[in-house]
């Protein structure tokens, strides 16, 4: 089977889990964006932009409120 | 019956839901901008823009919320 | 009984999941401005325009999530 | 006791429900701008603009996703 | 024990917790922004301005989310 | 086992609920912009913006929500 970059949404810890999280938001920029060139180009523009890292951390936040649902929050 | 472009939000695997999500995404353009000309020509304005390749991912981010619980996160 | 637009949030499938979607997004503008020529001078602001395209999608996407919860992701 | 602007989050139908988040929405920019001639001199700026509008509706979706959740998405 | 502003979600109304998440909503202004004098300078820029009161509403709609499910929507 | 910012979602009351939200959302700034002398230039662009203060909240809204529920919403 092709290597998949979302096997699944289970993680073992609230931390992995928030990683994951990230790595979906990255994804959802990749899918909209594939040149990677492109993308480094565009990194300062938001990496040193204080509205666009507070908007990158919505994405994030959207994902990892995903995320926590899909491991029943790690209440084990 | 016409084909239709949304059959289901059951998917195998999360990587394939969040593919569904990214369609999803799209076809709330198309809905709203039909003419595929004026989408392409609009293309640079956000695949080359930080800010609006982050609100694409929010678009994608609760898309992808909704298919992940549609398939019970994938726990099966 | 007046003609109500919005008789019920249970669809057939998802594909009229996601029209329902639409058609509630659309009257929140028409609740928020009635007047139809006004709209219909907006539209090349937003039908145009990138950034108003992705967030006419991102409303799109939060009704689209709570019509699929309303129809237990048609999953029969 | 006083009267309430929001005794109940149940209403008899989805388009009360839809009422019930334009009002609850509505009532979030009073608490935030009580001064009525304030925000009636805004309405031109948002009620003229499409992204202003997008806005709104986004508002109206989340609240409506809320008051659907309350009324079990009237099914009933 | 310490004063806690944050005692518990529950509330006896929908009005109650209405009231909440506004108050939850300006507290992470302030825990962003701590000093009060700042935070009063600027309340021309948002209270006197469309698109800000929107957005302020849309932070009261997801705090009301949460304080409506954690009430159980006062369907007691 | 390296030391984790994120053992847990799970806390005493609502009020450490909301600084896990804060944290959680401020990590997510971290993890974008790793720079800390960068993130403390970046400060007053949002600290004394409007706009930005309710950006803020929104994304703190958003990862309160996940926190409230995987806490049950603190109903014990």
């Amino acid at each position: 089977m092709a290597d998949t970059w979302l096997p699944s949404l289970v993680t073992d810890s609230p931390e992995e889990g928030f990683a994951l999280a990230v790595k979906i938001s990255r994804n959802s920029v990749k899918v909209t964006q594939p040149d990677a060139e492109t993308r480094q180009k565009l990194r300062p523009d938001y990496a040193d932009d204080a509205d666009s890292l507070i908007a990158v951390s919505q994405v994030i936040a959207i994902n990892f409120q995903t995320v926590a649902a899909a491991n029943g929050y790690w209440r084990g």
